[in-house]
């Protein structure tokens, strides 16, 4: 087993930065004190079939530690948990608890907060996006709403341990942040900026930008990627 | 620990039946041969405080066994696979790629599935979904088109051994059986289909329907709630 290896992207547009999915993999590796390494590639080698041996969709990150080797962020994210301490909670019932938020953050939160960006940005030219956007926002709102109930007045989502399920939710829910949603429920924009507060995802988010090239531009004839 | 309980429906309309989530648990519990009780409950139900505390978004399943309590139906797959042998591989970095498909069926793959599902059933009737058909139908065809350049003509995702990635793949990919794309996909079609043909995911289906009252309405104020 050799140090870790995740790949990020080199260059992605202002809006995108600090959103690219490697930061999930940082923030849990800066969490728990693991040392790792980043392959920073462009939108063309990410789509390259060499890269899609490891990632079918073409997309970042992926993992590789000599042993594991994985792609999905979620994924990413739960094995980096149960190499060390820090994110991963000792006991069986905690443990399921803790895969159990990571998956509701990808699979019943994260869906819809796409779509935010999709009718905000990726079809935001799109001639049924402005007549579609209040749906979506609607469908988001009361996902967001039922999250909000479920936090209560806990300062995470199992109450006082922070774990890798907090670094999977609090990572979708920023994607709220351009679109004001979290303002209507302060206990949720609360414990996002507890999150964002926390000394490793600081960390982590120097890391991604220092890995971006200050290039403004993308290399020629690649393109960004959509979601 | 006692013998673990997981929610379903009662009823639901002809077109979401074997499509509705505890199906997912269902089969882990039948390709492991683990007993299973089963807890009907109705739409009224499903969406009432008491459920919620269990589940935050009003949906089925949950699981309890009296020591873990959870819900996600991915989350739980994982865990009933994780309980005996079957669909859990034994080793780590097998496991690790059992675990990302499951996370890459739910994140990378259904949330684009779900968008048929809206502008086909959910929003036919809104203005838009006409015009924004062609769109979602591209890019779900290219989510898949990677998805089958991944499987080439292995017979699971990870190669001979069927995981709990591949239930929670296939429960997904069968969601695009009305919209006809699966035929495009020979390799995924045939997939599909030795999925669906496993003596398994037949008792499962099979559980499904007969715990299903034959009454055709919904209880009067309920209503069918959305994905």
């Amino acid at each position: 087993m050799t140090t870790p290896i995740i790949t990020a992207f080199k260059w992605v547009p202002p809006f995108a930065r600090s959103y690219v999915r490697d930061m999930r993999a940082r923030w849990a590796f800066e969490e728990t004190g693991q040392a790792y390494a980043v392959d920073a590639i462009d939108f063309a080698t990410v789509k390259s079939p060499a890269h899609r041996v490891f990632q079918p969709f073409g997309q970042v990150p992926t993992y590789t530690d000599g042993e594991v080797e994985i792609f999905e962020s979620g994924a990413i994210a739960l094995h980096i948990a149960r190499r060390a301490p820090g994110i991963w909670p000792s006991d069986t019932a905690a443990q399921a608890r803790a895969e159990q938020w990571v998956i509701a953050a990808l699979n019943s939160v994260e869906p819809w907060v796409m779509q935010v960006a999709v009718v905000d940005i990726f079809e935001a030219d799109c001639a049924w996006s402005q007549a579609r956007r209040p749906a979506v926002i609607a469908d988001v709102r009361r996902r967001v709403s039922d999250l909000s109930d479920a936090l209560g007045d806990k300062p995470w989502l199992d109450g006082d341990e922070f774990t890798v399920g907090d670094v999977i939710m609090v990572s979708v829910l920023r994607g709220l942040h351009d679109c004001g949603m979290l303002s209507e429920f302060p206990n949720l924009a609360a414990y996002v900026a507890r999150g964002e507060a926390r000394p490793a995802y600081i960390r982590a988010l120097a890391g991604q930008m220092a890995d971006f090239i200050d290039d403004p531009e993308p290399q020629p004839g690649a393109q960004e990627p959509k979601p």
